[in-house]
């Protein structure tokens, strides 16, 4: 249910609603959207009759959500939802560049892809302290060193942060230093670490897990909001198929359908999704055509040095040529103002 | 084993290599290129000498062939081939676009779909007279009178014709009318009949199998140039994965990864691939963001009233707004000049 | 539709039925039951009205068939399907054990196989004289020579013989040969060939597809049936999953799920389904402990020189063992009379 | 590395060869086997040099452990494991049965649940207290209250409580009430979680994800035994591929690869698996026919009303039932002694 609050409701009128919402043992979801406030209700087991709301001042019509997903979907919310990350922006008109390594692992190669970045366009710099790795035996990431390095990196280069949290016990200590918190693919479905991130006052990148269906995606992203926290972003980074010669099938048939199911803003790996250094750019090319909102892309100063995902990872001349695509396809479709030069 | 001759090698140099290759047990295929010719050679079962050749008159050099495919590789021919279809060409610097109804209905239906696609801006007319359906018990395609239909249509439009053949009996029959054989998923690894096209002069748009991976794809491709003829497409249409919201899931991975392992046009199939009619444009812009070089579209002039995908058909004024989209994205990577305007 | 006979129609009312069917424009396909014989009813586009039938003389009831395949489904003929092959039986209470070489390779390999697995147990010989190859250059099998060698094996071991035929021109050829013809994975959907497969009096071992859902097999069998051909026999043989360190993914859930739908004797090929020749026996215990009526094992007399799948073919010895499993698994369901020991 | 000690090794030579090893600055892991003990090494980048070890007392041999998993592989224990857990045991000759309902709902509904499967000679109750829910509105389990009815539900039967633990910081609440921990399949991958298992005392079931291969399952697994924790049974529950008719495929191809490579415990869990009530027992059977040493099944005192997975639920007479059956293909095998009859 979907109570939609008139252009003129006032802040009273809209707790009014909230409060009864309370009183029937439910849980309000105040959307603010461009011209009118929206509440979401969840909690209720079946339909709620919504001749309960309809004469209560303010109050301009109650709406039936058909999906299982609520708060994440156009129903509750028809504007795109863009994430303003301290004046970056992730989400709306223009494509967001998310670049870095894929770990963090030391000063020199952090700032010297940081400063690569930059340089060529990007606004959000990536780097994993805490690396979720198949076996216990490979480099597991620098851990709190790492995110320091990324504070330092952002003072020194002003791009904003996005690294992956892994361990709840660990948020804390990335709040201190992260913009962005990425949830992994494979913690996709933890789902006591996402209700956790409810409470978080910062975005969330959110990847889709590698088996996970469309819709189920949208559920865990449900979660977060569910939780207390719409400020999360979608990523797609490929499913597993039977294929091999990709290391993964990066789905850009999920683009359109979550921009048509869901408000959030979609971002799409290219790295990981084919995982094939030389055709990176052509993936990223597809992914804002699909209609993605923004790109986030494994960059390194010497990929065939990195200690992780090297093989996938561009070199910064590389990713200078992967912008120069980007630029093109998001200008084609009106979407790149602030895409249009190296910004040192 | 690739022998490439001398960009000056006589047609007589080329004749004794082919028939010291015979000589061998083994077959010649001579490619031509643009600089100059090249012989594959297939039958042999381990590697082959180079010696045996080197030293003939017109022969630059020989290479070892590294892939399982070979006639179909970049290894034996670096430029991209081109099919020339009386006249319309596929594959090569501009997007090509096939457009038209699933099955062919009647001829008021067949010839509605044609003038529609072709006034946006389509070169080529596709549509089912033979219809491969999961049931026994559901529409089968109107046969030989389709293709007469087919005709009909080529006549009225110009545009040259893309049909399915099923059943190796109706090889001659679709020789007749079809400009472009297509070959459909399911029929990918039907060995006996893609040996069978290579005796066939037209060119052939081979569709990759719901379940195939790349390199078998390639190979699929093979068999039809190792039996003779060179003439093939390869058309990537979705795979099967376990993703249910969309049709199939349309695996653009695959298109840079064919267009670096192959010299043969690649295609793309949005309808089939997502199976939702109002993503088909997100994802034709995204096909050729990747690098296909054509798509190919279902059009129906009353997608509601179609016997068979009409969920995934668009009406002809969709077809007309995504070859909007497509000139947008083509024109953007400099690979427009064909697709300008409508061409009453 | 279905209409249900009396017990003690007679053939003159079963004929009366069927020509009233015709006379609608529909196809009847009279199935013949231990106890009674039920009359299906194909061609039709929409539901029939049974008060069309339910007066005339013999006709016991109608009834409205749910499922998408009908005369494959338990709804049309609610007993288990045996086929008889010459008096060797698939189907029913005991479990029928097919073996031999994926290839015929050479008349000692081949008799040498046959008297192999007929010591053990085995009722039928499989051996391919027409190979499908992912490949053009590798070994295609030995046509019409193969075909030969397995008539003389039977003549030499009195083991009925299943083949793959996979081009209809070669149909003919192999029916003057095979008691079973095969129909392959790659060729499960290629509908040309299973409706010519109607017209054959010998009964059909129709592999599943390695992306073909449960239904899509049943409707592929159904186009044999509805052909008019009823001695079909459904075998799982692995589907394409992003496992790699087995060759397929052997899918026994698939067995208890066809059994319940479908009346046609269901075979487990444990062989191609893991691909690793010592966990074969484990697949095919757990083939027939999941309720499968057969199993087809590739047995060769020296695995390590085969031409083809020499990794998961048995070398005699263990395919004795795998039948003294067999033999555990199947005595202890009651399912295994004619198993019980070496049979020379 | 693994150094494999002599049978008459005195724990002081043990002792002596963990600390050289320690002194490289590398992690020994003492696996007592039944004859005896074996070292291994981890935290090595390299190859070791295994003459750094020979010549130490009580050294009988040095071997490279060839695979990415090492602690788990049968490479460095040879014999089963066997899991005691307080007097029952998961793994060795005899098939354990672990059975339950999905959510413990209450009191009355666990109490039955536990009475009938005990009855039909379950040894193992399971049951969820926290539950993984795609959807944040759907059921999320009792809890607290729902680990202490489990905790009385093993008072009153003297069944060994199995429970998902699923938040970190539910870790000592669920150890106080639990006898053996389940990760659930989500939460393979979930590594922080998986670390934090090495310091807890009591044995671990472990689900396969399901789109994790089975390298990455023994990965998944190997995290627990490098991290401290040797007692890890590995539960195979269905992988998710394109076919829609079951809720999962069951692997029982896992079976026994898992079998061949590592010495560790491996359950069957069909009611996930094929999550199909009626095809539950086809899938008990075939899993204990593939190798598996024990199942966990689903049970419900009613079925119909279940909170979750009511579905895939059998009723208790429907589980004496598949008692049934385990036991006739356990015996089969000879691996079934004391499911030899109720045992109230």
């Amino acid at each position: 249910m979907l109570i939609v609050m008139k252009p003129n409701a006032t802040q009273a009128q809209i707790e009014a609603v909230s409060e009864k919402i309370r009183s029937l043992g439910l849980t309000p979801h105040a959307i603010p959207g461009a011209q009118r406030v929206a509440i979401g209700i969840t909690g209720n087991k079946g339909a709620l009759d919504g001749g309960l709301f309809e004469s209560m001042p303010g109050v301009a019509d109650t709406i039936r959500v058909s999906q299982p997903f609520k708060l994440v979907s156009r129903e509750v919310k028809a504007e795109d939802s863009i994430l303003d990350v301290g004046g970056a922006r992730l989400g709306g008109q223009a494509i967001a560049v998310i670049a870095g390594p894929c770990s963090v692992e030391s000063k020199d190669q952090l700032l010297e892809a940081a400063h690569g970045v930059k340089l060529h366009g990007a606004t959000f710099l990536r780097g994993g302290a805490f690396k979720p790795r198949t076996s216990p035996y490979e480099f597991q990431g620098l851990g709190e060193e790492g995110l320091k390095l990324l504070a330092l990196a952002r003072e020194a280069t002003g791009l904003k942060v996005v690294t992956e949290v892994m361990d709840p016990d660990d948020l804390p200590m990335c709040l201190d230093y992260a913009d962005v918190l990425q949830i992994g693919a494979r913690n996709m479905q933890n789902f006591s670490l996402l209700r956790k991130l409810g409470a978080v006052k910062k975005p969330i990148l959110l990847k889709r897990g590698p088996s996970a269906t469309i819709r189920e995606f949208l559920m865990a992203a449900e979660y977060i909001l569910a939780s207390g926290n719409y400020q999360v972003a979608l990523c797609e980074r490929g499913i597993r198929t039977f294929e091999t010669m990709t290391r993964n099938t990066l789905d850009l048939n999920a683009v359109p359908v979550l921009k048509s199911l869901s408000h959030l803003p979609v971002v799409v790996d290219p790295s990981h999704g084919i995982g094939l250094r030389k055709h990176v750019p052509a993936m990223a090319r597809a992914g804002i055509a699909a209609g993605a909102d923004a790109v986030i892309v494994e960059v390194h100063p010497r990929p065939d040095q990195a200690l992780s995902d090297g093989h996938q990872s561009l070199a910064i001349p590389e990713f200078g040529e992967l912008m120069q695509q980007v630029r093109i396809i998001a200008s084609a479709l009106g979407r790149a103002p602030r895409l249009d030069g190296p910004q040192v």
